[in-house]
């Protein structure tokens, strides 16, 4: 053992601290730091960049790690409340080397990204000025079988440790679903060009009154070989570099020119 | 009267159709063309990119603004998920020529752009293809006054109805709270590299149990004179065009260079 102090990893996730990715995660992590979670208490997928500001939150220790000796804690937040009431309560007095999320069940490549409240919870510790890597595994199973990305998360987060990270940017992780063959390597990539084409399906509750389901289906145009979505169909694991900073700095000039006000 | 048939308007926002902002949003739209309105019945500030996928969404007609003679629903779901409803149900048959959010009670400059209900309804809107502008006035008071932005929201959005935007970006534009003075004019801004500090205040429940509130403060340390921020501080409205594909372009070689994977 060096004599080097541990790192300290805090992690959090979106479907909560009882799901299979978040445990796979603590279990990576604790093989590479001092491990510290706060998660929130039930799914809250789809949750965007949400905060909680209107309501109070709920935050209590978990017993869920103690099999791994990992101090743990769940609330009643969102991904995004999760790290903040981590900064400012749980380790108030501690700065994190870095914040890991995940590992998600299912994809967050490509515009997902903007839906996914595993990457808000990154997002939110890199608007900070902290380290952090969001997870997902392109698997949606609750019982997803995460055995063969244990090594790459491991590998990616030790080369954030000892390598840091882009300045103001938060890496967006997907893995392939496992297949018999193991994963090809690690492809850094840009946000493919997709969308969700979402369908609405109404339904009428007991009473005749109407209700409405979400769903969608994700269509992909972007034929490009540097994007997230082409490394995942060929069986690598996908790292995007993402940034907060929304700017669309080559429109300023167009609009400057062309609209008049 | 031109013969030009006049556009359709989609108007959503995340204070709840009830507000005074969307009325007001409302009101300069039926001047400019066919106004539909499709708006979360309750208040859904900070809800980020959120959207509903593991419950049912209600969506109702509404009467609140019928004296204008405006068709107009409420639902149940997220910013986001009324312009999935009005895409899919309400304006199933028909395209809108333009998506307006807001006018939000309270600031959306810089990083708020990525905690914004008011936001996420336009952004999801652009990233269906469809032309989006959210509009937010930074002042946060229920009853704001919103009479000196009238003119200023009416010619923007006649200019992105008119020459359109560019491609694949979304226009988040900011009002200075009235003064005594007029808004001094329109800036094309870039997003000021700023952020929330938040506070963790924690409370006792009368049962003796822990809750927490969050809060935060505002920091700018970015005294660029092409932010958002400089803009409103100088009374003049702040238009950032946004994109919604996140990757940090110039981090893809860092990272190829640097991290061994």
């Amino acid at each position: 053992m060096s004599n080097k102090k541990r790192p300290l990893i805090l992690v959090s996730n979106d479907d909560g601290i009882t799901a299979k990715g978040i445990r796979v995660l603590v279990e990576v992590m604790c093989e590479l730091g001092e491990v510290v979670v706060v998660a929130p208490d039930s799914p809250q997928s789809g949750m965007g960049h949400a905060i909680t500001i209107h309501s109070p939150l709920k935050l209590f220790p978990s017993p869920v790690f103690s099999d791994l000796g990992v101090e743990a804690y769940h609330s009643s937040g969102t991904p995004a409340d999760c790290i903040k009431l981590a900064k400012h309560e749980v380790l108030a007095e501690r700065k994190p080397d870095i914040v890991v999320s995940g590992i998600n069940h299912g994809s967050n490549t490509s515009v997902s990204v903007l839906y996914s409240g595993t990457m808000s919870a990154a997002m939110e510790a890199a608007m900070s000025g902290l380290n952090a890597i969001g997870f997902s595994l392109c698997d949606y199973g609750h019982d997803a079988d995460f055995s063969h990305v244990r090594a790459l998360v491991k590998k990616i987060t030790s080369e954030a440790l000892s390598k840091g990270l882009p300045e103001a940017t938060v890496m967006n992780v997907n893995f392939p679903a496992a297949r018999e063959e193991p994963i090809l390597g690690v492809k850094i990539c840009r946000q493919a060009q997709a969308a969700w084409h979402e369908s609405v399906e109404k339904r009428e509750d007991p009473y005749g009154r109407p209700y409405y389901w979400l769903s969608g289906k994700f269509i992909n145009p972007d034929k490009g070989e540097d994007t997230d979505e082409w490394a995942i169909a060929h069986n690598y694991a996908s790292i995007v570099p993402c940034e907060f900073d929304l700017t669309a700095h080559h429109a300023i000039g167009v609009l400057n020119e062309k609209w008049e006000l």
